[in-house]
């Protein structure tokens, strides 16, 4: 099977500000070609009005966390939202975390994604969503507690996980110790153990989320959240570190020493729980690699990653005072390069190039909101939204044609997910 | 005719988080009864899936800068940038402006939006557009310059906008003299005799918008700019002042002791050229009504007001770090009753009240990033976006109906929009 994307305007994510008129051509799950290509296909997609992108990484989320979106959100902060959903997240079963992952997954794919690091628990349900459905996901085991809690997950979670995960090369389990104020020393040095052990596989993690989680951490531990994992050489191994809000000058220095220590900005999630603004530009002058992720439904309230995309450009300009801050090309690529790399997936997505893996988002540009076009780039990250979507693919797969999802029966995602929620609020 | 919207839930914003399920009849273009109606009609509209609201009213926007959308939008702030686009004005003639507006209102409609602010030129040709589709404006006689100047512009547009605008009761015409930085004080107070000579009538103007423009006044005039206003008598005619990013404790104060007299927070705007964040909350603790708008497609870069209810209510949480400050029926508020309120319309919209226009906005919950639906408010701040707009009302006509635009020929709008622009850029 073979695809022919004829004529879009691609955006490779290769170069800064590139931008040409050209065709792709998939073949095998594969980008087989990219430029100016004279060959059949056995289908072509005419993509004249098309912006062709790598299709989008979100490197934080919580997929099932659907379920309790717009429910009691107006809490004054992260703490106290918290208390009000930990009580809902004991109360959840399998097909709970597998309709909740599947309609995140649906949401996701809307909004131009196909690949997503998660954190949450019975995973083994999301692994099967993600098998179901197409898409690429990198599955945090998520540890909370002591170190015996730890280990007792590590031995019945994680066959159980690679048990679902079977052969599909789209998914991989990450360690995914919760936050230094759910978890013991044991359990995030244990995750870094067992990180380190199985290469390929990642450590992620929130980290300095609030000022709350600082001062705690200045109090218990006579150290700053980053300085406190450094001390336990969590840096050390790959790894993604969610939020990042209240990092200090120091601590930003000591993660961007180590080259495979990812920030993932949760923009939407960080505004709307009063956690503030991560100053990732200086991230990014340090040279660490920022990614993006859009945080659960229940803290954004969606799982938008275009909607995302706009929130960040808009943020930074604005935290920052200067336009300059936010050059589309680096917006978007945090939204792509820049989350494939945190993820260590880089050498499959994240560009459009020749060998990469299908991952392939097509924009529609015949819509009001994209006329004139103009700067392409600036089009994408300014004034596209959800219903520009137009096509995805992930590794040569069509999950989503002309706005319709493909793989997933939408109608079905959205009732049994209200079932599902209606019978967790009776329990 | 008469439409019943049956089984809806309801958010009148007549009252704090009230909702409910019910029916709304619409005859003779106005609301003719909501609850529980027992009623036929000559076509119903099975709401059961839906959010009913008083559309959106877009308090502040330039409609046919749609045209330089993502043009030249990386520039270091507001001054430079319009040092950009001002010859790009110079050379827009009447078919420009038309096209301009009408693709304009599609994008408006599109986004849950039928009544907008307008402050552009040649607004003749906006009233057309406005007349032939349906919506409702206040066009701004957009002023600039000396006396001399707006002399000519009231004595030569006036009578030709009024003529565009005929028998239209969607349509009225408002004094709007475009900054402190760009007019004399002989136009504003040529703008404000107007206006207290036409009873109706408002004054609009961009206001605080940019430190530069604080500190030039400053040096110029020995005045904060509202100062300067307050020194012309400017706020003692019945307006609506945009942006407001830069106002002091001192200049609020003054604002808020004159009843007629709104603001218009632009929050995409602000962000987006880096002018600030308006401190809203504070404006609100003094009881000034603040209304919403997406100000110009060329500074935000869509005309999306259900993106910019979701902006407004983020960016407030975060920039008072606390989620209290946005309230959902706040943020609701003003993009609902406050702006109908800073237009002087919220006797006929800005609520959906027995005797008002029937200016009703659908919002469709049965989509993935609607489910599970919970705080319907929540769901429509926080959730929704232009996908969900599905069936948008005004005056009673249906403007769209599920997501198609039924009094605009969308293609056609798109496609003499981008000749206009192609043609623009030889001149």
């Amino acid at each position: 099977m073979s695809t022919l994307i004829r004529n879009a305007e691609i955006i490779p994510m290769t170069e800064r500000d590139r931008h040409f008129r050209g065709d792709i051509l998939i073949e095998n799950g594969k980008i087989a070609g990219i430029g100016s290509i004279d060959r059949m296909a056995d289908e072509t997609i005419d993509a004249s009005k098309m912006l062709a992108l790598p299709s989008f990484v979100n490197a934080h989320t919580h997929s099932p966390m659907v379920l309790m979106r717009n429910y009691k959100d107006t809490c004054e902060e992260l703490m106290s939202w918290l208390s009000e959903i930990f009580p809902i997240e004991d109360k959840l079963q399998d097909d709970d975390i597998y309709w909740g992952s599947k309609l995140a997954i649906a949401e996701l794919i809307q909004s131009g994604c196909t690949t997503f690091a998660d954190m949450y628990f019975q995973s083994w349900n999301t692994a099967k969503a993600v098998r179901e459905t197409g898409a690429r996901a990198v599955l945090g085991l998520t540890l909370f507690g002591d170190g015996e809690e730890t280990k007792r997950r590590f031995r019945e979670f994680v066959p159980r996980i690679d048990a679902e995960i079977g052969d599909c090369d789209r998914i991989r389990l990450d360690a995914a110790p919760h936050a230094i104020y759910t978890c013991t020393a044991e359990t995030y040095t244990l995750a870094a153990e067992w990180t380190a052990a199985h290469p390929g596989h990642y450590l992620s993690t929130h980290l300095s989320e609030t000022m709350t989680e600082v001062n705690d951490s200045l109090r218990d531990n006579k150290l700053r959240p980053a300085e406190y994992l450094d001390s336990l050489g969590i840096f050390s191994v790959p790894c993604y570190l969610a939020h990042c809000v209240h990092l200090s000058e120091g601590e930003a220095e000591m993660i961007s020493r180590h080259s495979r220590a990812s920030i993932v900005h949760n923009p939407a999630s960080n505004m709307k729980l009063a956690s503030g603004i991560a100053p990732i530009r200086k991230y990014r002058e340090l040279g660490i690699n920022v990614a993006l992720g859009t945080d659960g439904a229940s803290s954004n309230n969606n799982l938008s990653m275009i909607k995302d995309v706009n929130l960040t450009a808009l943020l930074s300009i604005v935290s920052n005072m200067t336009p300059s801050a936010a050059k589309p090309y680096d917006i978007l690529a945090m939204a792509t390069i820049n989350g494939a790399k945190a993820l260590g997936l880089e050498d499959r997505i994240g560009t459009l190039e020749e060998g990469k893996d299908a991952d392939i988002l097509l924009i529609n540009t015949d819509d009001v909101n994209m006329t004139p076009l103009n700067d392409p780039l600036s089009a994408t990250v300014f004034a596209a939204d959800r219903k520009n979507i137009d096509t995805v693919f992930c590794k040569g797969e069509k999950l989503l044609e002309h706005g319709i999802l493909t793989t997933i029966d939408k109608d079905e995602a959205i009732a049994r997910t209200n079932e599902c929620w209606q019978d967790i609020l009776r329990r």
